[in-house]
C-alpha cells in the first residue's frame, strides 16, 4: 500500500482551491479554530461520512447539500463538534451555511458545514458571524497548512501532505490535510480529513476513488476504538490543470492520491493521543478479508496489548490472546506471529526460536510491525495503531475540565 | 437481577469439599500461589470455560479429564497461565495432575489443573511436587478465604461469598471464590471461580443452572475487553446436605446461587485493575438481548467513556457516541438515556432538562449506572464495568517488570 510516491510535509497550492483561517472563538481563545474553503466554479466533490448513527448535525446537513448539487464552499469549526445537540443543532449547522451563503453570494445549499470537538455543546452563532467577511475576504490558495492547524483539538500537530504526480498532458497536483487524534476508529474516514487536486476526475469516479483510498488510510487505523459521530473525508477536483487522466495516468493518480490517504492516517495514528510508540499490526493468511481486519483490530485495539506497547514489554501472550478471541475461525496449529521480522508463536504456542532479548529489541523501537499470519487462506489485513499510555488517561480524563 | 439473599463476605465451609493452600513459588514468593480442593465422592461438577481459541493447556486437559468422569480433586496455581506454551505446556497440565494423583491415591483424570498469571512462560513443576504433600495433609473445610488469596494475581483482595438457603429439607450452603481484575471480559466465566454447595443437584441440572447464573453474572462483566485464555468457573454439588431439592426449592436454590456468582462477578470489576468506579451499563427497550448486549459491551468498554467515567466528567457525548457506533440499528428519536435518574439524551440530543451539575453529582459516586432505553423492544441487558485510570495503564505496563 505504502507506494513509491514522493510526498511533502507540505501544503501545496491547488489551483481553483482557496482557503481561510480564523480566530472565531468558538471555543478556544487565541488560536484559529475556523476555516474556509472556497471551490471554483465546475469542481467535482466526493465525501465520506461516519457510520455512527448519531451524526452529529453538521454531518446531517453536509449529506443534505451534496445530495442538491456542488459545493462551492466549506465551512470548518472546531472545538465544537455540534453532535447531540438535536434539532437545535440542525438549525445551528444550517445557520452556519447560511452566514457564509449571504457573504459569499452563493445558495446555501452550496456549502457544506464540518464540526470537530466537544460533543453535547451547542454551537454558538456569533463567531461564524462576526469571522466571516474577513474570511471571504482572506481567501488564498497557500493557505492549507494554516488551515490543517485551525481545525486541530486534541492534534498536537497539523497533518498535511502534497505530492505532484507527472501525468502525460502534465503535473497535476494533490494536497490533504487532517485532524485527529482521539475517538479515532473511523468507520467512513477519519474525524475530518480533506483532499483537493487540480486534475479534471468526474463527480462518479472521483466517489470511487475515495472509498478506495479510504479502505487501505483512513478506514485502517485506530486509537481507541472510539467511531466519531463527525468523521467526514472530502475529496475535490477542481480541474484547473486541464485535461482528465485516462488509463495508466488515471492509475498514477490514484496510486498518488492512495499515499497522500495513507501518510495523513498514519499521521493521526502517530499523533494519537497519548501515542508513544506507532505500531503496524499486518496480517496475512486470512480466509477472508473480513477476517482479516476482525483479528487485526482486535490486536490493535486490545487494551492488555497497547499497554504492553508502551511499556516495550514483550508480553506477547497478550497478542496471542487477542488473535484468539477475535471471533475468527483458527486453527492455533498454523497460527504465527512475529515481531518485525523476529518469529513468537508457531505450532501453537512460543515458536521454539524465540529469544526475549529480540523481542525486546523490537518493541524499544518507536515504529515497528506485529505480523500474523492466520495460515488458512490468501487475504489480509493492515491496521495501524499507537499504545495506550498514561496521557491517554490524562488527555481524556482532563479534555472539557 | 439482583435477588434478595442474604450474603456474607466469608466463605462457610461446604461439607463435602476439602482445601488447602501452599507457598509453593510457582511465580511469586512468601505468598500462597497453589490451592488443592478435594472433593468427596459422590459430588457432581459442572464446568464452563473460556471460548478464547487460544485456551490454555489447563483448560485443555480440564475438559480432557472432566469427560472421563467426576473428579476428586482441583490443582489450582496463580503466578503462571501455562497458555501459549504448546505441547510442553499441555504435557506440564497434565504433570500438576500426575502428581496429585499419586499422592492422594486417585486416578489423574479425576484431577482438574488450573493456572493463571502470566502468559507465555513455561510451568515449572518442581513447586507442585514439592508442595504437594504438606498439600494433601493440610486439606480443611474451613479454608475458603485462603484459597480465595492464594489464586489472586493482580487482585488487590480476595473474593470470597457464602450463604445458606432455607429448604424444605433443611438448610444448604453455597459458597464461592473468584479471582480477577485484569483480560476480565469473560466469554463463558471470568478467569477462576469455584462455587459449591452441599445441595445434592444431578450433573445436567447442575451445568444448566451454572449456565444460567453465569449469564447474568461473570458474563456480564467487563474490565478491558480482553477475554482471557483461562477462565474458567467449576460448580459442584457435594450432596452432603441429603436430599434432593426440587420445585420451589429448586427456584429458591438457583436465585441464592445467582446471587453468588453475580456478587462475586461485581468483586471483580469493583477490583478491577485500577478501578476507582463500578458502573452498571443497563440497557432496555431493546429489539432482542443480544442487541441489548452489544450496545451494553459498546459503552462499557469506550475508552473514552471510562475515562470519562474515572474524571468524574458528565461528558455524556461519549455515552451517546458509543451507543451510536454499536452496530444496532437504532431510532435515535426514540433513544433515551439516564445517569441513574437523571435524564441526559432525548429526542436525538440532550435531555432538555439536563443541567450539568445533575450529572455532576450522579458522576462523583463511586457506584451508579447509565440506563440506555433504546425504545425499540422489550429486551435488556446489564453489564458491569469500571472506570479507565492512570493506574490501569501502570499495573499493565509494568507487569512481569
Amino acid at each position: 500500500m505504502e507506494a513509491p510516491v514522493q510526498l511533502l510535509d507540505e501544503g501545496l497550492p491547488v489551483r481553483g482551491v482557496r482557503l481561510a483561517t480564523a480566530e472565531a472563538g468558538v471555543r478556544y481563545r487565541d488560536r484559529p479554530d475556523l476555516v474556509l474553503m472556497a471551490l471554483d466554479e465546475g469542481c467535482t466533490t466526493a465525501a465520506l461520512f461516519t457510520r455512527n448513527l448519531f451524526c452529529a448535525a453538521p454531518v446531517t446537513v453536509a449529506r443534505e447539500h451534496l445530495h442538491k448539487g456542488s459545493p462551492r464552499y466549506l465551512i470548518i469549526n472546531s472545538g465544537n463538534a455540534n453532535a447531540g445537540t438535536g434539532d437545535e443543532g440542525l438549525r445551528a449547522a444550517r445557520e452556519t451555511c447560511r452566514a457564509v451563503a449571504a457573504m459569499a453570494g452563493c445558495a446555501m445549499s452550496q456549502v457544506l458545514p464540518f464540526s470537530t470537538g466537544v460533543i453535547g455543546e451547542d454551537l454558538p452563532l456569533l463567531p461564524f458571524q462576526q469571522a466571516m467577511p474577513g474570511l471571504v475576504k482572506g481567501l488564498r490558495e497557500d493557505a492549507w497548512e494554516e488551515a490543517a492547524r485551525a481545525i486541530m483539538t486534541t492534534d498536537t500537530r497539523p497533518k498535511c501532505r502534497s505530492t505532484i504526480v507527472e501525468l502525460e498532458a502534465g503535473p497535476v497536483t494533490i494536497t490533504g490535510i487532517a485532524k485527529g487524534s482521539g475517538m479515532i476508529r473511523p468507520d467512513m474516514a477519519t474525524m475530518l480529513a480533506y483532499v483537493a487536486t487540480d486534475a479534471q476526475i468526474g463527480g462518479e469516479k472521483l466517489q470511487v476513488m475515495l472509498e478506495r483510498s479510504v479502505r487501505g488510510s483512513f478506514n485502517s487505523i485506530t486509537v481507541d476504538g472510539d467511531t466519531s459521530t463527525n468523521d467526514a473525508c472530502v475529496l475535490v477536483a477542481t480541474g484547473a490543470a486541464g485535461s482528465a487522466p485516462t488509463g495508466e495516468d488515471l492509475q498514477r493518480f490514484e496510486q498518488a492520491l492512495g499515499a497522500v490517504c495513507f501518510d495523513l492516517a498514519r499521521e493521526i495514528v502517530r499523533d494519537g493521543e497519548g501515542a508513544t510508540r506507532l505500531v503496524d499490526v499486518e496480517v496475512r493468511g486470512a480466509g477472508s478479508e473480513e477476517a482479516a481486519r476482525a483479528v487485526a483490530y482486535t490486536v490493535a485495539e486490545s487494551p492488555l496489548v497497547k499497554t504492553a506497547l508502551f511499556a516495550g514489554d514483550p508480553n506477547w501472550g497478550r497478542i496471542l490472546a487477542a488473535v484468539g478471541r477475535a471471533g475468527v475461525p483458527l486453527n492455533i496449529e498454523a497460527v504465527r506471529i512475529w515481531l518485525d521480522d523476529v518469529p513468537i508463536v508457531s505450532g501453537g504456542g512460543r515458536d521454539l526460536d524465540y529469544r526475549e532479548e529480540d523481542g525486546a529489541r523490537v518493541m524499544a523501537q518507536n515504529e515497528y510491525a506485529i505480523r500474523i499470519d492466520l495460515g488458512q487462506g490468501d487475504a489480509g489485513a493492515r491496521v495501524m495503531t499507537c499504545d495506550l499510555s498514561y496521557d491517554y488517561v490524562k488527555i481524556n480524563a482532563e479534555y472539557r475540565s
